[in-house]
């Protein structure tokens, strides 16, 4: 049985963690805070919890979570998080950190992409991003972990062979990604008002999204040399998902390759719990994965091209299921408790 | 060619009110102002207007909208129109005034519900509340329109003929009331988030909404004695469009009478152009109305009581083709121009 | 362990079924059947449930689940679930029957109101209507569960203990009930198109609806007298949910009793697993109960009346939640397992 | 004043046409017909044209049709179109055909790609293809207009510029696309069910789709050489608009040149009424267009790559507005009437 505490319930991502970790038999969520004006009870800030926790959430006392807790779930907006991380390391306690400080392993790429300088890179080193398809191994010892963001986990995955095995032009990759708008965080904004999102679409910061470098710095690993993506998100009017519509040109290899590619990814993915793979010419939809873990993934080639189609809900696997699924790993609890 | 002003453009009555002057051959658009941080092209705020309209949206200045307008808009908040009114009336322009500041004759029932003192008493009893079905006459040698609230011009167009012949008790009034996200107006504030309303449903102000005591002054007026409902409104997931459904005990002298309700209904709005009538037992939905100047009703009588659903659009019927409307009796255009 | 059969997976309440089923640890999903072209994998026809469950969907097949079954969930269309039940309680199993079939204890009510002959009459005084709330004694040892319609499920539950103490006018009560869509069921009409429903927002079968006899037989009950409602059901543009908005004139006896409503209400449901009662003035919106087996309920007292909202999931509490409720019952599971 | 039928009334396109051509100041429909089981009051099947339009809607009668009008228009599902074409244009009627039956010059592409033999090849070298900003001098006298398809005409007007001043590698340009439900017509189908939809999002006719043809087509005219698309559409949660994100590799040309982009499209659209270019890195959004007749275009360059995105309402600037701009131009009418 662990204790853990969430810092930063009032956003969507904390909100998830709460009905997650509510249904995990392993778990006592012992603390819960956020920026808030006064403290108030998690079943007033949110009705559905009522009857089912009863802990009041304020603003976060560290020595108190300290005191309490061995892992800390930090939903943070980002430049928030680097606060905290180093003090709760200090105390030897554990951390997930959904903000997006520790993803990258060079500052220079957070500072210029987040405009804000990094005031902790002595713990970069130690993180592991937290993509347990690649990096399983390192998230069971782990101490920090820096979990994904949503478009990175579903580019990523989607990506992961192609970028592996050499069979695509590193600069032709095109991501084409659409979000649902919990996928922006709680923000208040004229631009997330009701009316203005809904019978609307758009496509948002065309080519220089803060999720690019993240994608391009994980791909770049696996593929062992420098790739950089186009990517082009756009907003859709539903509250949870993404999916993103990637296309790249094969190289010579691929061209000689008999292979089918649904048939390669599966291969890639065959242990993986939260991967699966359409067959060929098949592709899933948001709802396929909406209120769950996993990731779907759908392939199509064509003479020079291909296709591929990775969705995911951007609160579960692309922040908290994912997060969980992380501390299932690191606690060695079967990894899909609670996530199924 | 009458040249108007329009105050408060940043709205959504005001965008609307844009939308449907351009269409109108017999105005000029030459002012338009909003509470705004720095002055802009309104096609820059609504790219929609792009080679439309091509002024710049900028603070009030009430010289200049006196110097060139004939006619001025308010699309402000309440009680703030009252502070611009009795300038522009002592001014000689004619106002429509969107705002809930001068519907009401007693000056106390104002303070009460929307809690703030009234500071322009004395135009009070000028102002003709601009529902064309119950007023035209008055409309159109007005000099200040008092232009009715959404939920009110939904709850009297449907209610007014049995209110004016008796024909219920007047203690029995429900009004179920359902609108769309824009008739709370453009409000920053959390709950009014895409992810918060879009999938949910409830009900809010239940039984202390400001709209009642608008609705109790006119039907009461119209059965010659005090009426009161009860009266719950909700807010639906869509951008426009207001649905109430009203139930009401019937009368003795109800009881008594052969005649079909809706025919009644028809000989009553017999001369209006935007109130249709269906078939007893045949009912409305929002989408006959959304996007026109209409109110659409449909009845049906039980033993006991009576159920009678009006739907309009919220910014059309309800706000800005409503004032439109009211301008057209105004200065005698014909009284659907730039309304079909 | 328990093994169980679902006849009428295609539906939404047997696509739910095998989402909480899957979650549940004393259950064997054994057999899957539905009316259905040609046979087909259940996770091919649902691939969210890929890598899940592996059964294949083909025409129910009686002696095959009769074989392999200790309880057989009935997600049917009313009238084709007496087709069935007849067989499976003749051949010992257990039967939770979604559809309307045997709700009614007066068969001349089911046929006034479904419009179709009964065919198995003889098995209606032993089928437990599925309120737990009400029932749960009897539902412990049930064969057969009638399990409530969604309207009904909200209806009784919001109006039970004013119903149960005399506190409102028997005619008097008013139930005006929104509905999200999977509320009708999976129907191929074109009223039921994404452009007709998106954006849009209707009364449908005003004062007719099949559900309101069962409101009236239950709350009748609960009553000791006859109880009859007026009740108006409208189709909300969203996918779950049911919001019932209640109004009805208080009883001398309310009048003279001096105890919230909130807290009596409390009392009423003090050992409900699945009730929430509001503070009194507070109300439900949809999204607190969405995606959850609650019922929660808000009240609100006037001078002569009293208002009412309880809101459910209607495919959980109002259908499948509801059903896997009374299985856990039935079988002395915990009543929450897989529900929370 | 012009007679007018319009065909295939009770589709999405047709129920537009009725829309627009009531406010048109030179025109009157004289005929509405469509595959109906009973002929029908118009102002039944959409009540929202009650009071407005007083026609009935019953199968064609050709004679009929052909002995009040003066122009027809087409709203038919594709191979329909082609059975009564003929004997219209016989008949010296003018025709506007919404449907895809002759869009295509040679006829084996549509039998291709649409699965279904062409039985008016007479017809195909007179059909002039309906978009104005390419074929305006043709359309003036044309007699049969074939209209364009919607996700054709967002993706021409975006990729004109780039196609006719061979600023792209022809084999290298990738259209996402993402369109409304109304794109896909009036069609009962399981997956159109507003359950289905709503909360979903998908691709679907991956790099197959039959519009992919027609933009080949105009696009090689324009480039003067063969040029082949990869398109991608997407379902969208939402009633009307196309958007098309579109990506190209440059040719050194392009590479070369100094003028920016979003200039060179302004130059290329100068004389456009309804087609409004956004300033270099600023995109439209769906809302922008959404009940107009504009296309709005937005342009972004990267070292290698051009980014465009077209945004349009399928049923206006996508079918039935351009359809009545196509007649417009026919007719002498300013090229705008009823469409602002």
């Amino acid at each position: 049985m662990i204790n853990v505490a969430i810092m930063g319930a009032t956003g969507y991502a904390g909100e998830e963690l709460i009905g997650i970790l509510l249904r995990h038999p392993g778990v006592r969520i012992k603390n819960i805070s956020a920026k808030i004006e006064a403290p108030a009870r998690i079943s007033r800030i949110y009705p559905k919890f009522q009857n089912r926790i009863d802990l009041v959430c304020a603003e976060p006392d560290l020595k108190e979570i300290i005191a309490s807790c061995d892992l800390v779930f930090l939903a943070l907006p980002h430049t928030v998080s680097m606060e905290f991380v180093p003090k709760l390391i200090k105390a030897g306690k554990r951390v997930i950190d959904l903000s997006a400080d520790y993803r990258f392993k060079d500052a220079a790429v957070y500072e210029k992409h987040y405009n804000h300088r990094h005031k902790d890179k002595t713990l970069l080193p130690a993180a592991v991003f937290g993509l347990p398809e690649i990096y399983r191994a390192r998230i069971k010892t782990a101490r920090l972990i820096a979990n994904p963001g949503c478009y990175p986990t579903a580019s990523i995955l989607g990506l992961g062979p192609l970028a592996a095995f050499g069979l695509v032009e590193p600069g032709s990759i095109i991501i084409d990604a659409k979000s649902g708008v919990t996928g922006a965080g709680r923000k208040m904004s004229e631009s997330f008002l009701f009316p203005q999102i809904n019978e609307d679409f758009k496509a948002y910061k065309v080519d220089v999204h803060q999720h690019a470098p993240e994608i391009d710095q994980e791909l770049s690993k696996l593929a062992g040399k420098k790739l950089k993506v186009t990517f082009v998100p756009h907003l859709l009017p539903l509250n949870r998902g993404i999916l993103a519509t990637i296309y790249a040109r094969k190289t010579p290899a691929k061209q000689r390759a008999k292979e089918k590619l649904a048939s390669l990814y599966r291969k890639f993915y065959k242990k993986e719990p939260f991967v699966r793979i359409r067959d060929e010419g098949e592709f899933p939809a948001l709802k396929d994965v909406a209120g769950t873990n996993f990731c779907d993934i759908g392939i199509k080639e064509s003479a020079e091209c291909i296709i591929v189609i990775a969705a995911i809900d951007n609160l579960l696997k692309g922040a908290s299921g994912q997060a969980v699924q992380n501390m299932n790993i690191m606690y060695g609890f079967a990894e899909d408790t609670a996530l199924l």
